[in-house]
């Protein structure tokens, strides 16, 4: 990277691969006939929610209702907060976004449901959910099938309720050992929501969303026949996990860290100022086997970032075949994950031909809340 | 805990525990005859800093060059930046801030001890430093004997650099896999500093300092006569891991993360509110096997934090012995790792006796640079 010399570690995002990353998916989904809600929570930036929203999303989805905050402020209008909206703060600050914005909230429980039914009759307002459905990634969610449709009959009971339709998240496919085996768990996601949504219609009950999410699966789930709607994150980024499922090459990573190496410590040793205070220590949420080490370092490929301190990464080269960096030489590294990496900043660099054009602030950042 | 419902997730510190374990930290400095100069990079908090100094510290140790400002700024006038210095925007900040702060610096290498002593030249600055030396951890720094003499007498040779001494960081410690053990690591990382100050010493290089840090091993290693300074950090909280490596009964831990039930999908397994983007994925930077999961469940002893996402943490009881805790509930978590956990979080709150009696901001959050 060409670069003049930044402070490091910085976090990079690289503009015509960004661009070219959300191009590509949006296309997919016309393509599919499917509508694109991308979920915000891997870049957490106003400016990349734009472009989104600009390339043909119809909104936005987030995890946490303080995402929802800084996307509302943001002036994007339709948001589904994909998490069960609980507790009494909550409860209260949803009301007041609804009044703002166009707002579903996923449910999977009778309890959580009553309280949010319970808080919109006391504001008088009515709530758009869909039900989370559990695909296989054992988290939160409902049994497809029958399980399903006793949670569905139970909520047209909550006449606050509006139901929607059915959502899910097939996170499991983090876990897979093969683009293989992805495929198949991504299929397996649309099906199974599709037959579920299927078993309401038989029951009476319209179901206008069956919603499905993750990376690595929307090409496969969202190419079933009755999926209405995908929630890609981090395809916008990509990162050393998607690449090692298969799911993007490394050209197509937007986010990289540029860090300086410090210490020399030894042969085949070399320390960089960023470790697990930028980097965190994702190899893969569901115990994926598809990385070595903590990222791919560029031009450097005989050496991993084998050891992550809070402020130290610590590069080997076992082989001790290649090249050794230098004290004060900038690595440019692709992380495991991009989406933990961007809420360990408060603002990145953005860069176009390796120069810098703007800089971002990760505007919802640190919004767990 | 009884605090008024607050929103969650939230980082709660408990003053009380705080205090003292402040307190007795500063306590066992002045008995072993130690300077007590902790490092900041648990907490990044300039409330918390200033009890320190107030208990009698000398100085904090900080890893980063951001932190060291944010310090500077609260009116901390002595500061070892326990890392190494690299990269014209930081060496020109860190000339910035000698102006306002007696500021001593790490070095390993003498290419990165002439960058540092060109930066001063330019500025008319002698800089104080220190050799940091490995005493087992192999991230940073000289082998200890004849290695650092020779890194010594090169420094030596630069006039703008002013030699204070030796420092180490048994961070292996973190790997070990019993109390034992730890003590046997304390004791070298002691042992070796003291023999290597003698060398110094014997070949006419005066040797004001002698720190060594972690607060696993402070207690040993500051025991070692010839010892001069402690820089224990994680100590003001403690947590899972150092409860797991028999550093501290577990209602010794000053913090802790209050998080909601948000889900129920299945007997035996409740989802949080607070995932990796809370807690962090820690389970022991260097290797520890002392914890189980991903945190300790204050009063549902049976339940483990068995499974973080991004945003969701996954609590399971295997055997299914014990009460079910309820949508809505607020649960009190200790993490593994306390110290990411504080550098994911703008603020937190401060409780005595249960009550919210303050809430403190984390004026270095983030500060990587």
């Amino acid at each position: 990277m060409n670069l003049k010399v930044p402070d490091t570690p910085v976090v990079v995002v690289d503009l015509d691969k960004l661009e070219t990353n959300i191009r590509e998916m949006a296309e997919f989904a016309r393509e599919a006939g499917v509508s694109l809600r991308p979920h915000i929570k891997s870049h957490k930036t106003v400016e990349i929610a734009r472009k989104q929203m600009a390339a043909g999303a119809v909104g936005v989805t987030v995890a946490k209702l303080g995402e929802a905050e800084v996307m509302v402020e943001a002036g994007i209008t339709d948001i589904l907060i994909a998490y069960q909206v609980v507790g009494e703060a909550k409860l209260r600050r949803l009301m007041d976004l609804m009044g703002r914005a166009t707002i579903t909230v996923a449910v999977d429980t009778l309890p959580g449901a009553r309280m949010l039914a319970e808080a919109a009759r006391g504001r008088g307002r009515h709530v758009p959910v869909v039900v989370e459905v559990n695909s296989g990634l054992d988290r939160c969610g409902v049994l497809p099938g029958e399980e399903t449709l006793r949670l569905v009959r139970q909520l047209l009971e909550l006449p606050e309720l509006i139901f929607k339709g059915l959502m899910t998240h097939a996170g499991q496919a983090y876990g897979a050992s093969s683009p293989r085996q992805v495929a198949e768990i991504g299929r397996h996601e649309g099906e199974v929501m599709v037959a579920t949504a299927g078993l309401l219609r038989k029951s009476g009950i319209p179901v206008e969303t069956v919603s499905v999410g993750s990376t690595p699966t929307v090409k496969f789930s969202g190419r079933i026949k009755g999926v209405t709607e995908i929630r890609p994150g981090n395809y916008v980024f990509y990162d050393a996990i998607q690449h090692g499922l298969g799911v993007a090459p490394l050209e197509r990573c937007a986010l990289s860290v540029l860090a300086t190496v410090i210490s020399r410590p030894a042969p085949g040793r070399a320390v960089i100022d960023a470790g697990s205070k930028t980097f965190a220590l994702d190899k893969g949420a569901h115990g994926t086997a598809v990385v070595q080490g903590f990222g791919v370092v560029k031009g450097l490929p005989g050496w991993q970032l084998t050891r992550l301190s809070e402020e130290h990464g610590i590069l080997e080269d076992a082989a001790k075949m290649e090249r050794e960096p230098e004290v004060g030489e900038v690595l440019d590294i692709i992380p495991n994950h991009a989406c933990p990496v961007v809420n360990l900043t408060d603002r990145v660099l953005v860069v176009r031909s390796g120069k810098a054009v703007d800089e971002w602030r990760v505007a919802a950042r640190g919004r767990v809340r």
